[in-house]
C-alpha cells in the first residue's frame, strides 16, 4: 500500500533538491540539522501522522467531541494521542533547549505540521494554540507566570486556547465588550461572552490556561483598548499546584458544525458570578500587539494545512484512480481500464499534483525564508528574507487554505459516488479544510493585507524584488528543448502581474478608492498562480539537470534510450513526472491567470456603485 | 423578512420579461396558461416550497434516514410532505389529463423543479424518481402494466426507484451483472447486488416500484444486453390491490454520506432466496434505450437544482451581509458598518447575483425550448428547438451543478465562522447539492457528451447557429451610452469560443486523440460563461428599455433626475440592478473565459503523456 499522507520523495526532492535547505546545518544554530537528521525526522513524522494521527481523526469525525453536563468529552484516545504528541517533542521543537525543545528550524517544523495538521486537524490546533499560548507568555509573562503557566503548556500537562471573537467582534476585534475590572489586588475580573472558542472546554488535560482579550474598565473602545489576560480553568496555587478551585467559567454549548467534529467549538461565559479572575499578561492596552506579533506562524500553519490536505487528497485520488475499473480506453474502447486511463481523470489528477507540489515548495520556501529572516549572516539578508516572508504570508495563507479545499473537492470527484460516502475520506478531508479560508483571518482579509499593506512594503521594492527573483529560473530554462513556449507564458504572466499595483495606484488617484479593494482577491489569486508556476519551475528544471546526469550515467544519449530510461527507471520517471507536471500547470493553468489579470486591469465597478436595494432579495 | 428562497421579482422578470414565455398561450397545447395563472401557479410553488419542504429539509439534515432491522425510516413529515406534493398536482403537472395531469408546460414545471429540488432534494428526488417511472411505464408499458403500477405512481400512493448502479458499473452500465431468468410463465428472477438506490426501501408509501436494469441469460455484454424489469417491493394482485407478499428483495445497509440525510441511499440484495420476480418492460434487450430516453429532462432537473441552490445561498448571503455588523466603512473607517458595504463582500455578492440570475434564464430557457420543440407550429422550428436543447443539456446540467456549489460556497464564506455552523443552512446547501455534480452523469461526461456527440451535430450547424443568435442581441446593445466595452468584451468571447470545435478536428486530424478529451470539460465551461454573458445581456437589455420607458414617464430627462429615479423607485432599482450585474459579470468573468480559452488552445498534452508511474505515490 502506498504512503497515502504524503510522498515522501516529493518531500526530499522539495526540501534538498529545489531548496536546499540542508544548507542550513552550515550556521550555528542549526548545525545539527544536518540532511541525515532531517530526513529521519521526516520518516517519524510520518509515521506518528499515518499510524497515530490520521487513523483518530476519521474515528473523531464520526463520534465527536461531545457536550454532557456542561463539560466536553474528546474522543478517546485523544488525550494519549496528544501526550505522545508532547513526548515526541513536537510542542517544543522549534523553542530553545531550556525551555524543553530541540531548536528545530522552521522549515523542518513545517513538515510536521503539513502534516500533522492536515491529518488531525482537531488534535493539532489545539496543539498549536497551547504553544501560541506558552510562547506569548514566554515573551510577555513575568518569571513568575512563565513558571506557573508556560512550562505546563511547553509541557503537554495544560492545553491552552485564544479567546479573541465574541458574536459581534469577528474579523473586527475591535469590537470586543468583554471587561476587565482592577480587583485591587494586582489582579483582574474578566465578564464577558465568547463564542468559537477552539477547546474552551477539554478533557485532554487536567487544566486549560486562556488567554483572553479584553478591555480594561475605562480603556478606549477599538483594538487599542485591549489588553490579554492569563485566565486559568483551575486556580493555581503560588508553587505551581492546581488549587482544585475551578475559576468562574461556563461552557455553554458546543457549536454543531460542517467539520473538525472532533475539535470542540465552544461558547463560553466568563464571570458569571462575577468572580472570573485574570492574570494580566505584558502591559495594558497591548493585547493586539502581543496576540498578533504571533500572526505569521499561525497563517503559516493554516497554509501548511491546506497543503498537506492536498497532499492527502491527491494521494487518495490517485489510488481510487488506479484501482478503479470504470469505462473502456481511449485506443480501444472494449478494453475495460482503471479511470486513471481516461484522459479527462489524468487532467484532474495531474492539477492536483501540480497544485499540491507547487504549494508544498511555496510553504517549505516560506519557512525556510523565516528561518533564513533569523539566521543569515548579513543583516542585509536577514532584512531582505523578513521582507519577503511579510509579503508572502497572506498570499500563502489565502491560496493554500483555497486550493486545499479545491483539491479536497476534485478528489470527491474523482470518486464519484463514493466520493460522498463516508466510507472514504475524502469528504471529511473537504469538510475539515472548509475552515481554513476563514479562521486566521479570510481570505478576503489576506487579499486586503497583501494589497494595501505588503504592496506597499519599501516604496513597492519588495513585492519587485521578489518578482525580479524569479527571472533566473526562467533564464537557466529558456535554451532547454521543449521549453520555449513554456518559457513565454510564465514570463508574459509574471509581466502581467507586475504591472497590477501600479494600475491601483493609477485608479486610486483617479478617485476609483474601491478599486483596489474589489480587485485584491483576485490579484492575490493570481500572484498565488505565478508563484505555483515559479516553484514548478525550479523544481522541472532540478529534474532536468537530474535527469540529464541520470542519462548520462546510464548512457541514455539518444531519444529511444532516454525515452526507455524515464518510462523504466524509477528516478527518471520521478523526474519526467516533475517535468510534465511544470509543464501542465504552466500550458494549462497560466493562460486563465492571465485571463485573471486582465479582469483586474478592467474597471468595472459595478460592485461599488450598485445602491444596496439593487441587490434584490 | 425578504423571501428567502428565490426573488418572485426576478422570476416573473425572466418569464415574462426576458423570454416571454406568456407566448406559450397563444399555442392550442398550452392556451390555459395565461401569464395571471403563471403567476398565480408561481406564488403558490413558492409558498410551498417555503412553508413545507425548505423547514422539513433542515430538519431532515439533522435526523436523518434511519436503517432499524433492515427497514428505513424517513424523517417524521416526510409521508405527508409527499401526499400534499401529489395532491396539489405536481407529480403529474405536465401528464395529460387522462393521466390525472394538467398538460403544465416545461417551463412552468421547471420554476417548480428549481424551487422545490433546491429546498428539499431528499424529498423531490423520490418524487422525480417516481415521475420518472410512471412515464417509462406510460411509454412502455402493457396496459395491464399501467393500471397495475403507473396509476398509482402517478397518484402519489406508491413511490418508484431507478435501480442501475452496482459495485463495479457507476457511469459504465455497461458492466452491470444482475441477472434475469426466464420463470417459463413470461416473468423473470431478478439476481443481483445493486447500491446507491435512491429511495430503495421507504415507508414513504406503502408499496416501492422499482425498475431494475438486469440482464436476461444468454444476452450479450455491454449497454445492449440488458433489459428493463418492473420489480414491486410487494406483489400487485390482477385487481390492483396489494397481495401482501413481500418480494425477495433486502436493503441490506443505507450510506453514511455527505449530504441529502434524509434520502436513504440504499444497497439492495435482490433474489438473494432465488424468488425475486420482474415483470419485463417493453422488448428484450431495450433497456438502455429506454432508460435513457428521460436523460434530458433528468438532466435539467438537476441544473434546475443547482440553480435553485445558487438563489437560495445568495439571499441568505445577501441577509447576512445586511444585517451583520463588521468593521469601519470605506470612506469613513470610524463608522461601523454592515459588511455588505464592504467591497470585497459586495464583490462576491454580485457575483452570486449574476450567476443566480444567469442561470435562472438559462433553465427556463431550455424548458421553454424543450415546449418550443413540441408546439412550435412549423416543422423546422420544431427540429430547430429540439437541436437547441440536445446541444445545451450537458452544459446545462454540469455548469449549474457546478456553479450551484459554487455558490453555495461563497455563501459559506460570506457568513465567516457562522457558514460553518448548522445554525445556518448555508454548510447544508453546500453539502447537499455537492451530489449534483455526481448524479445523472459527471461533470466529465457532460463534457464528453458536449464535445463528442453535440458540438457534431449537423457537421457543426447546431452550435454555430445558436452561437450567431447571440449576435442581435449585442447588437441592439451595440449604440447604448457606457456598453461598447462590455459588447466588445462580450462578442471577442463569443469569437474565442466560436474557433474551439475548429481546433479540437485539427488537433485529432494531426493525430492527438487526446486533446479534445482533455480540453472538453474547461470548454463545457467557457460555453457556460458566455451562455451566462448571453442572458445576462438578454436581461440588461430589457431592463435599459424598460427604464427608459420608465424615465420618460416621470420625466426623468437629464442624468440628475435619472439617477434619483434609479436611486429611489422600486422598479428603476431593480432595473439598474440588471443593467450592473450584466456589467459585473461581462467586466469580471469574461476575461477570464478568455483565459480559459487561450488555455484550450494550448496544445500542453502533459497528462496524455505522462506515465502512470510518475504520477508518484
Amino acid at each position: 500500500m502506498p504512503n497515502i499522507l504524503a510522498d515522501e520523495k516529493d518531500v526530499r526532492f522539495a526540501l534538498f533538491d529545489v531548496l536546499k535547505v540542508q544548507e542550513l546545518s552550515k550556521t550555528e544554530a542549526f548545525a545539527s540539522f544536518t540532511q541525515d537528521v532531517m530526513e529521519m525526522i521526516i520518516a517519524e513524522a510520518l509515521k506518528f501522522a499515518e499510524n497515530v494521527l490520521f487513523p483518530l481523526n476519521l474515528k473523531g469525525d464520526k463520534e465527536g467531541a461531545r457536550f454532557v453536563d456542561g463539560r466536553v468529552f474528546s474522543t478517546p484516545g485523544t488525550a494519549e494521542a496528544y501526550r505522545a504528541l508532547a513526548d515526541s517533542g513536537w510542542l517544543t521543537a522549534r523553542e530553545s533547549e531550556d525551555l524543553g525543545g530541540q531548536g528545530m528550524p522552521n522549515v523542518l517544523n513545517v513538515i510536521a505540521d503539513e502534516l500533522f495538521l492536515s491529518s488531525n486537524f482537531p488534535l493539532m490546533t489545539t496543539a498549536h494554540v497551547t504553544h501560541d499560548g506558552a510562547k506569548l507568555i514566554e515573551l510577555f509573562g513575568t518569571e513568575e507566570q512563565k513558571h506557573l503557566y508556560m512550562e505546563k503548556m511547553y509541557g503537554g500537562q495544560w492545553t491552552g486556547t485564544m479567546v479573541l471573537t465574541e458574536s459581534g467582534a469577528g474579523s473586527d476585534l475591535g469590537a470586543i465588550q468583554t471587561k476587565a475590572t482592577r480587583r485591587g489586588d494586582g489582579t483582574y475580573t474578566i465578564s464577558g461572552s465568547k463564542l468559537f472558542i477552539t477547546g474552551g472546554d477539554s478533557d485532554v488535560t487536567e487544566n486549560i490556561v486562556h488567554l483572553i482579550l479584553a478591555r480594561i474598565e475605562g480603556d478606549p473602545p477599538g483594538t487599542k483598548g485591549l489588553s490579554i489576560f492569563i485566565v486559568p480553568k483551575i486556580i493555581v496555587n503560588s508553587d505551581g499546584s492546581l488549587s482544585g478551585v475551578p475559576n468562574d467559567i461556563v461552557c455553554t454549548r458546543i457549536e454543531e458544525k460542517l467539520g473538525l467534529h472532533a475539535s470542540p467549538t465552544c461558547q463560553m461565559t466568563f464571570g458569571e458570578n462575577n468572580d472570573c479572575i485574570g492574570y494580566l499578561l505584558g502591559k495594558e492596552r497591548a493585547g493586539i500587539n502581543i496576540m498578533f506579533g504571533l500572526i505569521n506562524p499561525s497563517r503559516l500553519g493554516i497554509g501548511a494545512w491546506g497543503t498537506g490536505t492536498a497532499s492527502i487528497a491527491y494521494l487518495h485520488a490517485l489510488r481510487y484512480a488506479k484501482e478503479r475499473i470504470q469505462g473502456g480506453a481511449l485506443d480501444n474502447p472494449r478494453n475495460r481500464v482503471a479511470i486513471i486511463n481516461h484522459p479527462d481523470i489524468r487532467r484532474i489528477l495531474l492539477t492536483m499534483k501540480a497544485y499540491t507540489e507547487g504549494m508544498r515548495v511555496f510553504v517549505y520556501y516560506l519557512s525556510y525564508a523565516l528561518d533564513l529572516s533569523r539566521v543569515s549572516s548579513s543583516a542585509e539578508e536577514r532584512e531582505r528574507w523578513s521582507g519577503t516572508v511579510d509579503l508572502l504570508i497572506p498570499v500563502l495563507k489565502a491560496y493554500c487554505s483555497e486550493k486545499g479545499f479545491e483539491m479536497a473537492n476534485l478528489a470527491v470527484q474523482i470518486h464519484g459516488g463514493y466520493g460522498l460516502s463516508a466510507e472514504y475520506p475524502v469528504e471529511q478531508l473537504m469538510r475539515d479544510v472548509r475552515t481554513a479560508t476563514i479562521v486566521e483571518g479570510t481570505t478576503g482579509i489576506q487579499g486586503m493585507d497583501l494589497v494595501f499593506r505588503k504592496l506597499p512594503m519599501e516604496g513597492g521594492a519588495v513585492f519587485a524584488d521578489f518578482l525580479a527573483a524569479m527571472d533566473d529560473v526562467a533564464g537557466k530554462m529558456a535554451g532547454r528543448a521543449g521549453w520555449q513556449a513554456y518559457i513565454d507564458q510564465f514570463k508574459r504572466t509574471k509581466a502581467g502581474l507586475a504591472e497590477m499595483p501600479a494600475a491601483f495606484s493609477r485608479q486610486t488617484a483617479e478617485g476609483n478608492k474601491a478599486f483596489p479593494y474589489l480587485k485584491a482577491n483576485l490579484f492575490l489569486e493570481a500572484f498565488g498562480d505565478v508563484i505555483m508556476g515559479w516553484f514548478l519551475l525550479r523544481s522541472a528544471l532540478v529534474a532536468e539537470e537530474r535527469l540529464e546526469a541520470l542519462c548520462r550515467e546510464k548512457g541514455a544519449t539518444d531519444a529511444a534510450s532516454r525515452d526507455a530510461l524515464t518510462a523504466g527507471d524509477m528516478d527518471a520517471v520521478f523526474f519526467q513526472g516533475k517535468i510534465l507536471t511544470a509543464k501542465h500547470f504552466i500550458g494549462t493553468m497560466l493562460p486563465v491567470t492571465e485571463g485573471k489579470l486582465a479582469s483586474i486591469a478592467w474597471n468595472d465597478l459595478s460592485a461599488w456603485e450598485i445602491v444596496e436595494r439593487a441587490f434584490g432579495g
